[in-house]
């Protein structure tokens, strides 16, 4: 049985999601429907890039990710089916793929041309039921992207926001996502900050925290701390609190990691055991 | 296999819903579960009535809804079966039907009566776990309504608003439902519309649009729009914004569309094809 | 098809639960996911605890239930996989289990130490998605829970608050849930109740309730009430409102319900039939 999942901005109080799966077993009963995310902010379509980005990786090959977070829909936006080495992603073509992009996961995008896989009428608002749910139904069958549009080259891409080194000793990065326990988790990577030398401090919104730690329990309840998180980048939380309620930190937040001596002291350091370190 | 969909308030910090599917799967495993959508506002009897209405055509043909909104729980009303053309309705006596019924897809109607097919011993407040969900799994396993008791007549109907036209150049509609991005999907059909001469203007709390866009992107963020929405019926949005913030409109609020210009000038139009027009 | 539940205070906005069930198809895609709830409050252990102890009697015997309300993830707790007579349970050995001791669901318990059934590398902070799915996985392909670590007897146990009997006519006990309609759960069971003579008076935050009704519909809207709700248990509600926000209760508040009229008056009465009695 092929997953297919969902990641869209369409929240928990509508059918939306519920009339795709109805329109996708209604063409194939025989898929296994996984729910990634619907509580994307509306129209946020880098939300769900990120999203999609630390997901993927973690579901069987084949999988069929669609991925319905589309303000343009009903406009001049394409929509898009492109082809992974994990898997397949159907999505519009509003940069909702960037990561994958970037990544190297996407290796053939095609434009989804054939109306003989829509559900007719299109209505001029509701793609995600009209287009994309179908044709993920219909993909599940065949199995094969080619029947269901050209190859395009020309997709939109946003310009992700990456991490600067300066001089030897420092890295500046982004929050790139809050979670639902107000964890800031950034855009700088384990191996990003393996090149720089220890002790390391973190600094956001004025806050210093010194090294990371290997728990969140680490620390007492009440305080930040840093920490290499889910996604393998490094995520600033409070223990038992929320880092963005309490330190007021929205995503695109400036995030600074610095050696935290003088270059000509710090030494090389293994990563942390237990409790404080770095 | 056959489909079970799950409509409710329950939310999402109870786990009422997991426990109904919990008893599902114990009397039949072989189900295909859908949550339709779990965000009806507490006993908002009328919303999940349109909900439903706007979903249930998009299932395969058998499919089984279990409807619980259900404030009456534990009193006089009566548990329903209703079979329809496009599949089965299980639901309270409460009006949570009612669109169904106006639209001709209720064929029959049952009284749960049959009590060998609850779950004993039957809550006082809690039918969607004893009394619903082990009927849609017996259901699932039958095939039949027959065995669930007998017809039944007399079931409570909602007034549904309905859509008045006034002269030929008005129709004065409402708000039915307000979705997860603020937009307004109203009661006015495209067919009502289609009965209207061109140009049109829609008139909602002080807001003048002037006439229906193809796509929610074809006017500039932040400004309101109107467009046939994908329940099939006129809808007032924001683009990029909530229509429902801005101009502060809720479910109930009253809705014109008007001949923008003297009749005696009005053109029969087509369609809108791109943009502006209507 | 075994089923697996998963009960997580991860909420609708991360991915997060779509990924473990990612790593449980990729493992083993012949299993049945079920959504318990997602809602819990952040790290509320108790309140997890509590909705478990709610739930996990409506599953078919050998039903997986995953618990993640984990905040001391990535530190010195244990993973615990917990035989039951009627499941088996993977959570922390934080005392999210305690309902199930107490009342003898669990017949023995194991520290997952065998890293083989892991997803590697085992991040620091999303032991759902590295360490509880995946086990989760390999239990429903195995059927047996010795595999998977060896028995503990020294798990953590939260004290769960008690239902106090004072002399014949007085019980005090404490709200254990509010639920998404403001209802407040309490831990005074029906079988606490019938040691207490009646007739009843029920009393909270400064309100008194008189007796017990048989359903929400049977006092008018917007009045307090009391019933014997799905959890077994007293529940304080207000018709067609919220008894939280109205009576401005939260959980772990006091309950006392009290034989209404001299001890030598009351008599001992059947349990209500319809409206109030009690």
């Amino acid at each position: 049985m092929t997953i297919i999942t969902l990641l869209t901005d369409f929240g928990t109080t509508d059918p939306f999601v519920g009339v795709m799966k109805g329109v996708i077993l209604g063409i194939n009963p025989q898929v296994e429907l996984v729910d990634l995310c619907h509580g994307v902010s509306p129209h946020d379509v880098l939300e769900a890039a990120f999203l999609l980005h630390t997901a993927y990786r973690y579901f069987p090959p084949g999988t069929i990710h669609v991925v319905v977070v589309d303000p343009g829909v009903g406009g001049e936006r394409r929509p898009l089916l492109a082809e992974g080495i994990h898997g397949y992603y159907l999505a519009p073509d509003n940069g909702v793929l960037s990561y994958l992009y970037a990544s190297g996961e996407i290796q053939r995008v095609r434009a989804l041309t054939k109306a003989e896989y829509f559900l007719h009428p299109v209505s001029q608002t509701f793609h995600g039921r009209d287009i994309f749910a179908p044709v993920a139904a219909h993909l599940s069958r065949i199995g094969r992207a080619d029947p269901f549009g050209e190859a395009v080259i020309d997709v939109v891409k946003i310009d992700l926001p990456g991490v600067e080194k300066r001089g030897r000793g420092v890295l500046i990065g982004s929050v790139r996502h809050v979670d639902r326990f107000g964890n800031l988790i950034t855009n700088i990577s384990a191996e990003d900050l393996a090149t720089l030398p220890r002790p390391w401090k973190v600094k956001i919104k004025g806050q210093t925290i010194q090294g990371l730690t290997s728990s969140y329990d680490a620390i007492p309840p009440g305080v930040a701390g840093a920490i290499i998180g889910s996604a393998g980048t490094l995520e600033v939380f409070i223990h038992r609190g929320s880092a963005a309620k309490t330190l007021q930190v929205k995503r695109g937040s400036r995030v600074r990691v610095e050696t935290a001596v003088s270059l000509r002291r710090a030494r090389r350091g293994a990563w942390p055991k237990k409790g404080r370190s770095g």
